[in-house]
């Protein structure tokens, strides 16, 4: 316990003489008493804003441990009716766009405007690089020093899928924790993007003028998914060629059906290094908001997004029980080589591996 | 039994006298022997090329009745070693495109030049429109009477997933039966496309002269999967645009980077009505497949979408059998509505939801 209570209602640490028999039960009632007395003095602390304990309770989120992660479930749950109230922002665009300049110049408006802010990452090429964003904190030098920000690397050595639920369930802590915006930032690569856009209310795309990658944001379905695009770098001597871009991604824009939300999506300039811009982009999400939350989008789109992970989540754990039992991994290869030898067909394997997946359940 | 074996070791239909004292083993005997004869007759009349048995046989695996596909799965099994030595040969193009005019056109060009041509579908939506695409066989007037030429309709009343069953499997019959080019023809609607292609070893797009739809290909990554992009209706009048939209796709085609199959994807024009352009498509249909087979990415795809199915029909098994479960129904349902009144996660819900799927297991 890392304070006492100074309530009369408090308990005192010990136990009945009948439990002290067996030693090994009062050693298990202490850690259970430990442990929810810690997950109600983390949460409490979490409500009051605490950012040591915000970031205490995401560590155990990220654990691999079976009790941390049953207390983070404890956590989450209690942190709940105080979540939901930010606006979750997603934010990408390719390497050399800008990013980390653009957080930082983002997040420091913010915060002049009396927001707290909270930075977060999906990076699933984090495990292997070891956090190529936001890893290194030093390229968000005032931000990192800023009292009204927080800042949190992708969970590294994870799946996207075990990013994803790790970084939603963040979300939650930093909402309850009164940050009233979130920021998550992810590398154009994969499906992460996708990812984050499912997370997310408002999903902004970092361009640069010139890039010449429109057909590449086309085809993955990046354009999309933004709600708005911001030409980055445009300064002085880029500012026609910036311009031009405007004018391109515009065009290309209106080519695309009407969104469910209504909103149509804007482009607009920015220079995250002369911090010119930034006020625009505020200004329209502010907009998209005010849109959305009267035309009843902004809700609608929170629950389909909360069926969407409760449904992938279930989808990733049949597949992954299934696959992962030594009988079924031995079957599969047996079969595939059939398959390969025209013996058999991928349906005929199918229901066969099925049936041996029902025979041992 | 169609018709008595003329060999001394053709088996009489009789049962010995012991089994004879239950009427029901007399049934069941008498049934699996017709079964067992009929699968081997079906069998060796569709290696012979009967397009009588290749009918029942389709019909078999289209029925809803548990027999008829476990018969139906003997009869492929059998077919396997005769299968495979197709070329098949994907169609998509929107409505209006003249599909069926090709199909014509391009099944008459391939049966003269020594060839058996089946024709088969994907069609979702047939199951609503009673078969919106090869339905109407009066559209193929002179495929229909070319004995060198096989039309199926899509199976209907099924899921995308069901009829991909049904037409990969309906693939393996036709090719024991000696159709040795396979043609698929698809609607450009929602998921269909991607099935086709997940199937065939050769993907041709069908577009007309300004049209305007490139966007909407390039982004449905229609165009990304095209083996080759023939503008139709290149007739006198129209083919100053027929070839200015050439020279478009083919600029297009080269912003993509290179195929696995290091085949450079072509575009070329054609008339399905004046029968034009044609003969350039097969002979680059013929090109595609010694390039192909020569750098051994022809096996590979196949494997590979073999693999890809096997994979498919567990996962859509393993979801439905969960899912269908009349307790996951429900508690699915409270799940829902607790996360719409923000007390609990949808991982949370997800992993209550897995717990309660064990336990009743």
């Amino acid at each position: 316990m890392s304070k006492k209570s100074k309530s009369a209602l408090s308990e005192q640490e010990g136990v009945s003489s009948s439990e002290i028999t067996n030693p090994n039960a009062v050693k298990s009632i202490k850690s259970k008493r430990k442990l929810s007395l810690d997950t109600n003095a983390l949460t409490s602390a979490i409500l009051k804003g605490d950012i040591t304990a915000l970031s205490r309770a995401i560590t155990l989120i990220e654990s691999k441990n079976l009790k941390h992660l049953a207390q983070a479930n404890d956590i989450i749950t209690a942190c709940l009716p105080h979540a939901n109230k930010s606006v979750r922002i997603g934010i990408t665009g390719v390497p050399g766009v800008g990013k980390s300049t653009f957080i930082e110049a983002f997040g420091a408006y913010l915060t002049e405007h009396g927001k707290r802010v909270a930075v977060l990452a999906i990076d699933p090429s984090s495990s292997v690089t070891k956090g190529s964003i936001l890893g290194d904190k030093t390229r968000m030098e005032r931000l990192v020093k800023n009292e009204n920000a927080f800042i949190r690397p992708s969970a590294s050595g994870e799946s996207l899928g075990g990013v994803a639920r790790k970084t939603r369930e963040t979300i939650t802590l930093c909402e309850a924790a009164g940050f009233d915006v979130i920021l998550i930032e992810t590398v154009g690569v994969g499906q992460s993007e996708t990812t984050v856009h499912s997370m997310v209310d408002f999903f902004l795309l970092l361009k640069l003028a010139g890039a010449g990658d429109e057909l590449q944001g086309i085809k993955r379905g990046i354009i999309e998914m933004a709600d708005a695009i911001a030409i980055n770098k445009a300064e002085e001597d880029n500012l026609k060629q910036a311009k031009l871009a405007r004018d391109e991604f515009k065009r290309a824009l209106h080519l695309y059906p009407e969104k469910a939300s209504q909103w149509q999506p804007r482009v607009t300039l920015c220079s995250a290094l002369e911090e010119t811009g930034i006020d625009t982009i505020w200004n329209l999400i502010q907009e998209y908001l005010e849109k959305t939350k009267a035309n009843k989008y902004f809700d609608k789109k929170r629950q389909e997004q909360n069926k969407f992970w409760l449904l992938q989540t279930i989808e990733d754990q049949l597949k992954a029980s299934f696959f992962n039992r030594p009988e079924i991994k031995k079957a599969l290869k047996t079969q595939l080589e059939l398959i390969e030898a025209n013996k058999t067909t991928p349906f005929a394997a199918a229901d066969l591996l099925l049936g041996l997946g029902k025979a041992t359940d």
